[in-house]
Order: C-alpha cells, then structure tokens, then sequence
C-alpha cells in the first residue's frame, strides 16, 4: 500500500512536472520579452552603434540569411561577413553619432525567437557634409546555438518614414 | 506486486509520451517542411494571384502585423485590411498575369513558423502599357490560430534584383 502510495505520487510529481513544462512553454511563446533576447537586442544595437564588425559576426549563426532592399539574398555567414566588411570598409570616414532599435513583438519558441524593430540612425558624413537621418524597420529571426547563445538566422531591412 | 507493475507501466507510458512529444517537438523545428505550412503557402500565392483581397485576409491573424518598405508599421488585421482593399481599389484596372512565391528556410515550433520568398509579379497595366515585372522577397511569421488555421502574424517585404 505504501509502494503504491509512493508510486502514485511519482506519477503525479512526474505529471506536476510536464504541465509546469507545458505552462513554461506557453509563457515562452507569449508576448513578454525574454531576458535574453533582450540582452541580444542590447548587444545587437550596441555593435550596430559601435559599427563593430568583430562584435555584429560573432551574433550570426552559420547558416544565417540576411534579405536587405535592392539585394540577392546573402546566404550562410560567409556572404554575410564579405558584405559587412565591404560596407564599414566603404564607411570608414563616416560617424555613427545615434543607432537606436525599438523592439516589438518578441516570440520565444524553444531555441527560436522573432521580433521587428524601428530603427533610427543618424550618420556624420565626412568634410561637414549634411547629416544622415534615416529610419528603418527590421525583422529579425533568432536561434540559440549548442553553446547557449542567441544568433542572428535571419534578419530583413526596408525603410520607414519617421515616426510621427 | 501487480499493482506496482501496472503503476511502473503507467509511468513508463507517461514517460514514454514525454519523449515522443520531446521528439515531436524537435523534428519540428528541423529544416523539413511542415505540410500544413506548406499548403498555406499555396494558398497565399493563390490569393495574390487572383488579387482575391476576402481569401487574402482570412489568412490573416487580427493580431497581425505588416512591414511594407517606405509605410510605417501597419498593426492589426482592421489596418491590414484598409491597406489592401485601398490597393486592390487603385489596381482595379490592372490584371495580373503572374504571381509565384519560391520559398526558403521554413521552420516550424510548435504554433509559431518563419519562412522567406522570393517573389515575381508580372502585371498587366491598362492601354496596353508595358507590362510590370518586379522581383522582391517576402519574410513571414504565421501562428496556427485556435482553429487550427495558420495565418499571418508578421509580413515584411523588400525589392531584390532579378536573380540571375
């Protein structure tokens, strides 16, 4: 009778534990932000802000996509870098003064999560040239990798007139 | 002692279930197309094709966003729709010939799903104008609803050459 008593409350902790699971899975897939891909989102910005080339790969998966305007599709992080490294070289003698993303709708699914953001940059062009203020939307897809971090596996850009 | 035997079946059985949802969870996330995804896809290349603006929005989630390049954020299936029937309205003399959606990297978790397209539309303007042929890609978000239906919740588009 005690064995059964025993076994019986295995099975309802067993069972505690896969509705705990099923309520954690709901919560992911929720509206509320997750801790880490808002950590991401910090960094992502920051890199962006820095026009740190080093920092932005080291967030893309390997088999990330990016889909900009008036591009082909840069598939895998190998083309993703060549441009990267194309436009900052390209940019050198530009200032980022302001890099700003407004994250919204964040989905956490497991190891996948989306979210778009409004985008704002303002840009110091060399010789005192006028400023560049631009806005822009993006989505992004994320994964989170064997070693626990967050990475870029998708993300698509195209442009926004300024908020009002 | 049967009665432990039936309990330790009972827990091997839950945890057998466990395993295959776990399982489940994880084929769902590899790089096959899930079928339903994929005749969802059909459908949403159909109802562009016929310009059919009703079948276009059933396909879409009332939470629905859509990031269309130069627009600001349209959020919520009611501002969706005044955006489409607005454009069905202006195209309403131009026929289209071809619509095709070539898609890439879709990956489903659980209700939620991400893609990407490349799009060709081939439209036929009025007084025998020369046709539009324009190329673009497409990054979709769809959630299955409560009805089991997938529908759009997140749609960004952009320009993209003509691939070669």
């Amino acid at each position: 009778m005690k064995r059964k008593l025993l076994l019986s409350l295995g099975l309802i902790s067993l069972m505690a534990i896969v509705i705990a699971r099923g309520r954690e899975a709901f919560a992911q897939t929720g509206i509320s932000p997750n801790q880490e891909v808002w950590e991401f989102n910090q960094q992502f910005q920051y890199a962006h802000a820095r026009m740190d080339t080093n920092a932005l790969l080291g967030m893309w998966s390997e088999a990330g996509v990016s889909l900009l305007p008036e591009t082909a599709p840069l598939i895998g992080k190998a083309a993703v870098t060549n441009y990267i490294r194309e436009v900052v070289a390209h940019l050198a003698v530009y200032k980022m003064q302001k890099f700003e993303m407004t994250f919204h709708d964040i989905h956490v699914c497991g190891d996948w999560a989306t979210e778009w953001a409004i985008e704002h940059q303002v840009i110091q062009p060399p010789d005192d040239k006028p400023l560049i203020d631009s806005w822009g939307k993006i989505a992004l897809v994320l994964h989170r990798d064997g070693d626990g971090k967050w990475r870029v596996q998708q993300e698509m850009w195209n442009s926004t007139p300024k908020p009002e």
